[in-house]
């Protein structure tokens, strides 16, 4: 992506949690864990992120998985989902991408500003084309041994600026990094 | 490990940077990302902890590597080395020794009050055994990818407890945690 990509006026910022040892999620999705670590954590910060976007792009695993809360999360919110086989979602406001440019595209023809990336796959892949500026990882102090993990194979290094590190309650670390290289 | 284990008295502890993907080297061992990214860092509480131990239990791997180094790192400690097929150590003050149980009870006879466990794999035995005591994670601001995980399969769930987390120079968060189960 080059000064003239889509995405210039576009903020993209992930917010995640993972455990200690790099996990998003045990092997079969479960939460167990985080639910448990994190049952005394009060703010983690993540209302005041999520005021702050316009729009949300996740991928059909973070799809399926909010599509079976009992309470749907994104009100409010412009939601675009990445999926080669779905056809359509039925939330409000929300339509479904084949490919990470149209739903780029999609973003910067209405003009949205601030962007949730949400979904280990999306953001990987918004990691490797240097595209994430803001990631807040908030680390659970408890290693599961397998997983999903959060990040994944690489063509080349992805450097990363810090931007914050802080304790959260209920024994968290969190750590929110720049990520997008400068120019 | 019950309350009549060698290493009552004794208190374990690790020291140990990684990526902010979870890995301590690159898949052929390569620190240049570590060092690279670890430039600028200054204090990281490393000196005052190396000085605070009495002895070092390390592993095969780790042994080869700091046999290769032009200025021998342990000075002034004593330090057991577990592999399955070395013979003997030319360090001064060290042992070879073929289990895990061995070296422990070597520390108790000795003495020892303070032992820094290193590399990745007596580190991994430690933590799932629940004899680790101490466990600074000093997280690199990068991704490199591929590599040697710091951390490994496990039987179950490994809850740690946060002791402290701070910002270091050059964009690293270094978080301490306490690995030993109460009791």
């Amino acid at each position: 992506m080059t000064g003239t990509s889509p995405t210039r006026n576009l903020t993209t910022s992930a917010f995640l949690a993972m455990s200690l040892d790099g996990f998003i999620a045990r092997p079969d999705g479960g939460l167990d864990w985080l639910l448990e670590a994190g049952a005394d954590l009060e703010d983690t910060g993540y209302d005041d992120f999520f005021v702050a976007v316009d729009s949300m792009l996740i991928g059909r695993n973070t799809y399926d998985i909010v599509a079976a809360f009992d309470e749907y999360p994104y009100a409010g919110k412009r939601v675009l989902v990445l999926s080669s086989s779905l056809e359509t979602v039925e939330w409000s406001d929300a339509t479904v991408h084949r490919s990470l440019n149209s739903a780029l595209e999609t973003l910067a023809a209405e003009g949205r500003r601030h962007v949730y990336v949400d979904g280990g796959t999306v953001v990987q892949q918004f990691l490797r084309a240097g595209m994430l500026d803001n990631l807040t990882v908030s680390i659970a102090p408890v290693l599961i041994g397998f997983g999903i993990p959060l990040f994944g194979p690489l063509d080349s290094d992805v450097k990363l600026e810090l931007t914050g590190t802080r304790e959260l309650p209920a024994g968290f670390t969190q750590a929110t990094y720049r990520a997008r290289p400068p120019g």
